[in-house]
């Protein structure tokens, strides 16, 4: 039904969910084979032959659109954008506490590929936007048990981001077929926002004047107080997830790694999400007493994450911790630990990279 | 030649660089008397009879518009933006380690004010934007001698920012003419940006290719690494400001005011730039082992702060150190402390804000 590395971290296998490991991550582009997936639901079976996305709400006129309809009546675009999700480096709270029945992701639920489909906003005009349209509500084939009832999958995003030039609706990725676990035949990419939002095995758009209702939109993707019972969460409790907050890690050396003393070569990424940029990145190899800043690799679009690379003095043989910090084009850092950001989903980790490494 | 409160907090008499206590931001719209004042020169002593501003480069056709021209040409346009220097909260650096040669601004570096004026992007659509453009520059009638050799005050921003609805060349403030010492008879307020780029006494602006090479674009209002020595910092140094961070601070209670036991009021005030905004406000009264939620004023605008309000339990005599921290729209947190931030001008100290209250 698909194909991943063999190495592939996979935290549950019903739904499937799996990230690669830091070696899968070290290129620009990540291969189909190593980009991690997050599904809610199993992976629908679908017949392509009989599919069709669906445009209505507050348009002028509704709409159905075969992906075949798709690809001749709209202009091709290629982008390539990060996909981030949510819960990446979640496994980062656990020392702090326990997140129960979350899977513990580590710092591979992200990947970055060259999305290739139709512009969300061309399609969006060939129908027409009517008065009062505030958000765009996107809903998918996969249905999900963690709603009760069941329900099938969706999200929505703010009207100006679906209007803007990057999102798209998505048939190809790394100029290949959309894998099926991926969301063939069509998905929605919404660079610059939690992965949640580019929703997969996508059957309908519907414009609305509201947020979407749609569980993974009211009530999970939502960031609660530390004090609040995430089974009891109703919808529009804490902190709906939208653009992607300032985020890194370190991709080697491995954690638990064993190195020779001397300078450590450092790598990593790093991304901020929607209009931020990354604009300098720090690494320490002395539990962070001194900073030395890391070479940034150009990003291959501006909705994609940057690679980065520092040789770092590492002294005296034991266990030491590289750290690494990113800052935003606004001078702003990451937050330091993990403990203040602690909440019972586990989403947006955002504190600064750690791993820790032996000196032989 | 201008009007403050008598207890202003006045860093500089020449230039005049002057911010109010705690006091002067207890209401949503601050007073043009408590309104921050940052100066890098003399305030110009202008004759408006006199008075244009210049809009070439990059342009189909060079214009020149008096401040009358300006009030009849173009729709007039109200809005309430927040102001807020990127030294705001520097002294909170001052206990990590000093900051030469620049002045200790507190949390009142920053102000709230309806500003009206004629919209940027109607006046550059009025002359035609040409091909190549990507930044709009500000040139000022205030020379400082920051600068050397000293040079008119000056700063850019992106295009795509100046052809945004909120940005204004503004002639009035709080529904009264500007006050002299804030630009009059022209300045530009760019919400969302740091105060450096909302230039006052507006002379110039040109429409270029790259961002402005003023001193206050290029070297100055930039974030250099701790080991930097800022008095042989070059043109792009550093991270250059533009969008301001999530921040926020206690207005109440006073830094060492004698409270009684029990819950104490606790109010303040929490702003983040551009596109994000302010999703939670916590607040706590024990050094940061329990947190309150506080309850968010809505804001007078998407450009403006958002006052809070928490009851927070204090207990036991002696002293005690109130926190607070704000999170933003993408589930982000302020970073907790400002020791990892500090940087050789001191800027974007974004850190959770502390007040030291004594328990009677």
């Amino acid at each position: 039904m698909w194909h991943k590395r063999d190495d592939m971290i996979v935290h549950e296998t019903d739904p499937y969910n799996a990230e690669p490991p830091r070696l899968g991550l070290h290129d620009p582009i990540t291969t189909p084979d190593s980009f991690y997936v997050r599904n809610h639901g199993p992976v629908p079976e679908n017949d392509p032959g009989d599919w069709a996305v669906t445009v209505d709400g507050l348009v002028d006129e509704s709409a159905s659109f075969t992906p075949e309809r798709l690809r001749e009546e709209f202009t091709h675009h290629t982008l390539t954008a990060t996909m981030q999700c949510a819960g990446n480096r979640r496994a980062g709270f656990l020392p702090v506490r326990d997140i129960p029945g979350e899977d513990p992701w580590g710092p591979g639920a992200t990947s970055t590929a060259p999305w290739t489909g139709a512009r969300l906003c061309d399609v969006l005009r060939s129908v027409g936007v009517a008065d009062g349209a505030r958000h765009v509500e996107f809903t998918a084939s996969d249905v999900s048990d963690l709603a009760d009832p069941p329900q099938a999958y969706g999200g929505s995003i703010p009207l100006a981001k679906a209007l803007s030039s990057e999102v798209l609706l998505a048939w190809a990725m790394n100029s290949e077929p959309l894998p099926l676990v991926h969301g063939a035949p069509v998905r929605v990419v919404v660079p610059g926002y939690v992965g949640a939002r580019s929703v997969k095995w996508l059957r309908g758009i519907t414009v609305r004047a509201d947020p979407s209702e749609n569980y993974f939109q009211a009530t999970a993707y939502r960031v609660l107080p530390p004090e609040a019972d995430p089974d009891h969460a109703g919808p529009g409790d804490g902190i709906s997830l939208g653009s992607v907050a300032l985020n890194c890690d370190i991709l080697s050396p491995e954690e638990h790694e064993h190195v020779p003393g001397g300078p450590v070569r450092v790598t990593g990424y790093a991304y901020a999400g929607d209009d931020r940029t990354v604009a300098r990145m720090d690494v320490s190899g002395d539990d962070g007493r001194t900073w030395h800043q890391a070479e940034l690799d150009a990003a291959a679009s501006p909705w994609a994450w940057q690679h980065w690379e520092a040789l770092v003095p590492v002294t005296g043989a034991g266990s030491h911790v590289l750290m690494a910090r990113a800052w935003d084009s606004t001078g702003a850092c990451q937050p330091e630990s993990p403990r203040a950001l602690w909440n019972p989903k586990g989403y947006v980790n955002n504190s600064w990279a750690r791993v820790e490494v032996t000196v032989e």
